[in-house]
């Protein structure tokens, strides 16, 4: 997601209650941070945060974390979290380094409408690649769960070849996930616009039993 | 596939050199039958024929077995079958039995278009399903690999859902094959059709380290 440069997103991000500053000392620590022994559940590139802020409000049995590079895109983000979310944290992070944050503390990943990355030589970067199935191992408790939604067939076809290479099991594909009776289904915001554009949305949900 | 009924089907296929009569017979054998060590592949579901004829005749170094349950569509098949082709064997056989006919004999398997069985009553017939991949299992030479190509969106999610879970891995995953740069794709009867109507194939090729 590309945003124009926010004025003001350090103070924006300073003062909200959900966005964790110093993301790396909590880590070992993430149970404290929210103080109960709910699964935390993370979402790699959460953007302007409908998706995270939808599923949190819905499910305050679980504890949500959305990580995000970019700060102007979460000085938008963070915002718009109600005062009163007390499940979710944000932190700005770049997902290449994910497993210095987290360790065996995350139940569930959520990929949603990730970079595809489409040239070969920038296919190190897909967050379903080797590389960062590598990094999941350190941050997932004991099951490893990830849930994707695309609307890009070759990122699709990549996941569903990487993912399965490494061991993991798919419980759902669904390759037209908006008219596949699925009623649960929350939204991101790239999502809403390609419904609006008819365009087909991949989904997996992948397991994995260790974590190793 | 349905065809008419097709007169003087036995005496067609007793006429064929490549038409195994009693194929229960050549249990353990089908080595000895093709007089070779070749490897051999098994298309389950031939219908008229076209895909098998054209890949054994690019594959000479390969023995290929087409089994079919419609003797009437296997009439209209042999007769295209070449002389001279001595890598091709054809068997009128219902696929729930495949495991009657074959002693770790396969080291591919193709599945073409299969009848998707929409209704969740008949998912049991479905040849990716638990059941047939369990019978497969006693055919399986060593490695098993199938390879499968269908029209079906649903036919295509439950192959995926239910090979993964069985612990294969998917070394390919196309979700629009004619427009994936394939180049050496051989279509069936159903898939020139489906060409010419603009419709996404799919296909996977799956594989599993042990046939147990």
């Amino acid at each position: 997601m590309r945003l124009r440069n926010v004025k003001n997103k350090r103070e924006i991000l300073a003062q909200s209650d959900c966005f964790v500053p110093n993301p790396n000392e909590k880590k070992g620590k993430w149970q404290e941070e929210f103080g109960n022994d709910h699964p935390i559940y993370l979402e790699i590139g959460m953007g302007k945060g409908k998706f995270l802020r939808e599923l949190a409000q819905k499910h305050p049995e679980i504890n949500f974390i959305g990580i995000e590079r970019s700060d102007s895109i979460l000085a938008k983000a963070v915002p718009k979290i109600a005062k009163d979310c007390t499940n979710i944290r944000i932190l700005q992070y770049d997902a290449s380094c994910i497993e210095k944050l987290f360790d065996h503390e995350i139940s569930r990943i959520y990929l949603n409408f990730s970079d595809p990355w489409p040239k070969k030589r920038h296919a190190r970067r897909r967050l379903m690649g080797t590389i960062f199935l590598q990094k999941y191992d350190h941050i997932f408790k004991s099951c490893s769960e990830i849930y994707m939604k695309t609307d890009n067939r070759e990122l699709f076809e990549f996941a569903l070849e990487s993912l399965s290479q490494y061991g993991y099991r798919f419980e759902r594909v669904l390759l037209d996930l908006h008219h596949s009776g699925v009623e649960d289904n929350i939204t991101t915001e790239y999502e809403e616009k390609f419904m609006k554009e008819n365009k087909m949305i991949f989904q997996c949900i992948a397991t994995k039993d260790t974590a190793n």
